[in-house]
């Protein structure tokens, strides 16, 4: 069993904010019974004991507090909430990157993109006004599905994508080459990548360079006469990546056909927020990609332990890159 | 282009009832422009020279007028609208095995699977709440999805769930064998499948053997204790497979938690039909995997040259098994 055989493992604190930390301690407790673990605030007695914080929207300074510490473990796909603490420790930041991780991402944005390319929503309301009426849609190979962000999730969700037989574009910062997907990088790459893709999916890092780029500028420059006869939006990535009221914008323009969000600048979603009674918009409750302890906690500890053997961390951040 | 090297090539009609004929009798003539194509009825001049009947719901009685017949061309999946046809000519029958047509079913069978597991009804339902609230939901490896036909449609949906992470399960009447999936056949593997199954496809062709299969007895077989916590129906087969009394009855009963029926026993689904209403039921026209003329007349012709250069033709059916 992981972290049994060291009497002396270091000890983990669980700093999560808005998340079940007895969850996670309990799922830690289990695959490393010797380890110490230890939910902040209130279980911390020794902050010198801690050598690894497991965190997520970890107050800003909580983890100052942990002299000894040797590395920081996101425990979402996103590292922007610990860039943003400036008083954050200058120790190993550790990204998730987990098979379970990854498939919850491709099931949202497979399900969301087959929802717009399946007409769905005409058809739950076709439904309420009991009417029985086929329409003509195109093939998926005919529509293309742009995905920006190439990470381990936009490669696997543009991969699923083609599977399906869409037609996929990918754009990143740095050039990328996945099969069967045409790829776009930088900025010199952006509005190519835009004019071929009627569906966009937004899986970017938050970071300065990515902050506030799904605005009305760009949403503009999309694929606006494709098969599907108009321009869809998923934002899957991070909140602060989009400009709320120029999706706003973009849809009373019909520059977009719809918008598909799980995140926003500011979560909870306020209640006076016209998306939640848009008619062409879709909400949920950033739940795309669910970090579930029962998966994702034994991919920390066998961080942990190659970093106990002496071997070098996975996924480490960039923090000048900021993901 | 296809057709247009044989001055002598055997006319074809278009028999089809609630569709388009125009649409297909158009793109049999760009593909092969020296090819005589006839709609039926208005058409038809000289019954003598069709050697070849396109047909979708041709009424029946229709085919029998063409002596000298060669080959039906069902321009669906299915074929039991042809030989509910007692006076159907004694041709071979082939039915449509396409890319396209496969393709579209498994985007309807994803799609929907993914509404079920990723309870999108559930925030569809929290959204116009103005909800924001996460729930706890497994992960596609904790969920079993059993697809009953492991024909082209059955088998293409069940290895594409499989991509997706699930559990897959499959139920055929003689052994078939998927990479990934478990399956099971004939009458005696069929409880065993049931019972591996929380969300059930159906994608079954309408036989006698088939007919009224989709009852209260089998739903009640289903395992409704499984990661989902209840039992989910997806029929995008044939709407005779089904008994629209017992589906209600299951779903009264809390023996399926949802059922999305494509299909119906008649179609279009009656006005008065609880379906439409009904807060678990999701109800699409029959168009799961719509027959487009701009994919499949292609394959028509592709057989026809076959049989016309004397070789055998593909997908033909078994009209004793009926499929």
């Amino acid at each position: 069993m992981p972290g049994s055989a060291n009497p002396h493992a270091g000890a983990v604190a669980i700093v999560v904010s808005g998340w079940d930390a007895e969850a996670w301690a309990q799922r830690f407790r289990t695959l490393a019974p010797s380890r110490p673990i230890r939910i902040w605030p209130h279980q911390i007695e020794r902050a010198d004991e801690i050598a690894y914080a497991c965190a997520w929207r970890a107050p800003h300074g909580s983890l100052a507090e942990f002299m000894n510490l040797k590395a920081i473990f996101s425990l979402g796909a996103g590292v922007d909430h610990l860039l943003a603490d400036r008083l954050l420790p200058a120790v190993p930041i550790v990204r998730i990157v987990d098979p379970d991780l990854t498939a919850r991402m491709v099931e949202y944005v497979v399900l969301h993109v087959l929802i717009i390319h399946r007409h769905q929503r005409l058809y739950d309301a076709q439904q309420r006004q009991r009417l029985w009426r086929d329409h003509d849609q195109p093939s998926a190979s005919e529509v293309s599905v742009g995905v920006m962000g190439l990470g381990h999730l936009g490669s696997a969700a543009a991969q699923a994508l083609r599977g399906l037989g869409f037609q996929v574009q990918g754009w990143s910062r740095t050039p990328k080459s996945i099969s069967g997907v045409a790829c776009h990088s930088g900025a010199d790459g952006l509005d190519a990548f835009l004019a071929a893709s009627e569906i966009l999916v937004v899986l970017l890092p938050h970071t300065p360079a990515t902050e506030g780029m799904i605005n009305l500028a760009l949403l503009r420059k999309l694929k606006h006469d494709g098969a599907l006869g108009g321009a869809h939006l998923i934002n899957s990535g991070r909140g602060l990546l989009q400009v709320d009221s120029d999706i706003l914008a973009a849809l009373d323009q019909n520059l977009l056909a719809s918008a598909t969000l799980d995140v926003f600048p500011q979560e909870p979603l306020a209640q006076e927020s016209p998306f939640w009674q848009h008619p062409r918009v879709t909400v949920t409750p950033h739940n795309a990609a669910t970090s579930d302890p029962r998966f994702l906690v034994r991919n920390v500890l066998t961080q942990i332990e190659r970093l106990e053997r002496g071997e070098p961390l996975e996924n480490t951040i960039d923090r000048a890159l900021g993901y």
